[in-house]
């Protein structure tokens, strides 16, 4: 599951496996322009936040191959198409960090083939990078998990939210690669489904035993004791450790906390954004109606009823019990911990 | 909404309203034996605790005259039948109590057609009963509610789930008849959707202001400030206020708990079950697999992966702001005020 995200740098072409699809259908879709880039991303073609920021890498290299046709203002040009790039979804911080680390790269740059050919370079180190890092919170956080543990996990947090092996299901394959045996709940993460199609897919793939619950039903498999620890992934984690998360995680924790179930965040240092200070100044995306009221071909709620569908929510730290990155477990207190591993350095 | 459940006396047959059909399509599903209405008790042709008591009264009407075809050992044939209905589904108390309150008006009872005349007395009774019962809870209730208040509500607790009226949406219309304006999240209820379904359908068409959520949108919106109020049903009731009601409910009322929201339980006293000292004793039915791993036609899980489906689960009588009974409101200490209020007369 390490080649879902592919980029033909020959055709300049960014290949997804359409993630809308499965878990029935393992199908491509390609993106040739940033415009196609940005109806991958708004429509989750690929989603989870680091492979947002993996994709976005490669979208520059697309929005600078595309703003050549602009001559002389191809600047100009390569500057609209990265503002683009950089909006398409508001949540994720990854996204407009990616986008920031390629302009920074490219500041000095005159030349548009040697700029080509270093934003194609550093597309692919970050690429590498994120399989690295999640490979290294797998082993700080598979060290977290008991043999025999039952971990239940929210959304999709996977090999498929990344470049490969996951955040939250990076620590799970960590402590299975140490020998450890480790069975998962999938939440099924309504409205998008990400728990049902796509974690349960991924695990299943790899023969990690894996059982698909509605979201409605963690208190009760918590209550009888069927979960010993949650780990989740994050989109947004800001200064005092808040965590912007897929809608539903801060239920979950505040269930686990409850019930007194250890409740750990996964995620890389590019998903710090220090510069806000409270998870309150997070923006929360508010998505198309269309994903409440239909699953596939069936609708479901009457004509005329308006719903809800924000697709993050934020969980307080105060419920978190640790935030498993790349360099290593944050503890509480965040302001300080964060400030200390995580630094300034990163945010974008 | 006061006529999904319609007795045919003439026939002998329970004419119901499909509700596996809602909201798009309105059909009628005849039961003509107890078979058939075992089968819309447990595929939820027709749901909610009151709505399966009053249809189990009918259901006994029918199987005295499916069981004259037994000749003279038409009292174990009907034996035989009323068992089989009893145990159709095994948590709402509302099924054993009807068929139990029918056995007893029936003890005495030698001639067959007696019987009948008095079972469908008592059946339409039953049925008129739950109407009335549903409107002193919403006048009681409905007192609870302030004039601008958006309640939330998990499930159907409504007309469809009665005879009418229903007993959480039966408080927030005797709210509404008070001339107070409000407004209803309803949960969508995963699996079965009955909050994006059937509560959708049924406010709307009374217009009252319905908006339907993801079941994982609670936290949010609580933390928003959206929810003033939590209102649902239940379909047991032990001696100790602990209520079983539909998956995810208990998650609901956690929720509530932590962002100080008063969280209430609309039932009739039929719903009380004071044989059970506390919820831990409650069966708890697991359902077909296939209402998670299917939405309509669409399959949203991989082949070969398990699923829960746990259809209940119990909320804690901790956790309860108030009951709100045909007899009046309810206030923790539960055990107290059940046993004052509700008594021991009506246990199964």
């Amino acid at each position: 599951m390490e080649d879902h995200i592919r980029f033909d740098a020959e055709a300049c072409t960014l290949l997804l496996l359409d993630q809308r699809k499965l878990p029935l259908i393992e199908e491509t879709f390609a993106c040739r322009t940033v415009e196609d880039v940005v109806f991958a991303l708004q429509t989750m073609v690929v989603r989870g936040a680091p492979a947002i920021g993996v994709s976005a890498a490669y979208g520059c290299r697309i929005a600078l191959r595309q703003a050549m046709a602009a001559g002389a203002y191809w600047r100009n040009e390569l500057e609209r198409l990265l503002s683009m790039l950089a909006q398409a979804r508001p949540t994720a911080v990854n996204l407009a960090w990616a986008v920031g680390v390629m302009r920074e790269a490219g500041a000095g740059i005159q030349d548009p083939r040697e700029l080509g050919e270093v934003w194609l370079a550093l597309a692919m180190k970050i690429h590498a990078e994120d399989i690295a890092m999640n490979k290294a919170m797998g082993r700080f956080g598979g060290a977290l998990l008991a043999d025999g543990d039952t971990v239940m996990t929210h959304c999709n947090a996977g090999a498929l939210a990344t470049a490969g092996y996951g955040t939250a299901l990076g620590v799970i394959r960590g402590a299975v690669d140490m020998g450890k045996k480790i069975s998962v709940i999938a939440n099924e993460t309504r409205p998008f489904l990400q728990g049902a199609r796509l974690t349960a897919y991924e695990l299943h793939k790899d023969g990690i035993p894996v059982t698909v619950a509605c979201d409605n039903a963690c208190s009760l498999l918590m209550k009888r004791g069927l979960v010993d620890k949650v780990v989740v992934g994050a989109d947004r984690i800001v200064a005092n450790g808040d965590v912007a998360n897929k809608i539903g995680t801060s239920g979950v924790a505040i269930l686990a906390r409850h019930y007194g179930i250890p409740f750990y965040v996964a995620a890389p240092s590019s998903t710090f954004d220090l510069a806000t200070p409270d998870g309150s100044l997070i923006p929360i995306e508010d998505r198309t109606p269309l994903e409440v009221t239909h699953v596939g071909d069936t609708r479901i709620t009457p004509e005329g009823v308006p719903v809800f569908n924000y697709a993050f929510d934020v969980t307080d730290h105060s419920l978190i019990t640790g935030i498993i990155t790349e360099r290593g477990v944050l503890s509480p207190p965040y302001t300080s911990s964060i400030a200390e591993i995580i630094g300034q350095e990163r945010r974008p």
